[in-house]
């Protein structure tokens, strides 16, 4: 896993990185299944966004961004393709940079 | 923005392309509001993961993600950083790669 060592962490290479950890179990597990692991480690993340410390916080964000990336890998999403087409170039909602949306509308 | 544009988009750099985005907004919601946001993309992201076409999942994991990091630029947090302790190794669980926890054991 040393594609990852030097001038940061792509992506797609952690996306690759949990595929190599876990995607024999996640396969089997699938969409719906994985989806609560996910939905579980959000639920963390709201407890240590409330009382947690600033290492726990890292961590549970670590751990929503792990569970996203492996519902990714179960559904063949190619996740930094998408933040890219999505947010590569400027605001999807007004088109600037940075963005001049109204604030009370998305995104 | 060039910096994504070889070797692929790092968890850094699109952490840094949103704070250019949104930053200004972002800080003025603060963390709970963002939450919100964030919330609300998930259970969107669960919408499509049932009914969406490949190219809605794929837009709805972008947003989750964006929401993600901006919530981590709100408190300050390296997604990066915190992904590669936490991850960049073995599994946090059994130190083995790939993982061999018991299916029914987190992670």
């Amino acid at each position: 896993m040393s594609e990852h060592l030097s001038g940061g962490l792509t992506l797609g290479a952690f996306q690759r990185m949990i595929l190599q950890l876990y995607g024999r179990k996640d396969a089997a597990r699938g969409d719906a299944a994985t989806f609560l692991w996910f939905a579980e480690e959000v639920g963390e993340l709201a407890t240590a966004l409330r009382t947690g410390t600033p290492d726990e916080l890292a961590m549970e964000m670590a751990d929503v961004l792990a569970w996203l990336v492996t519902l990714a890998n179960v559904r063949g999403v190619d996740l930094e393709a998408a933040v890219l087409r999505k947010y590569g170039g400027a605001c999807p909602g007004c088109r600037q940079l940075p963005c001049a949306c109204d604030p009370s509308e998305k995104p």
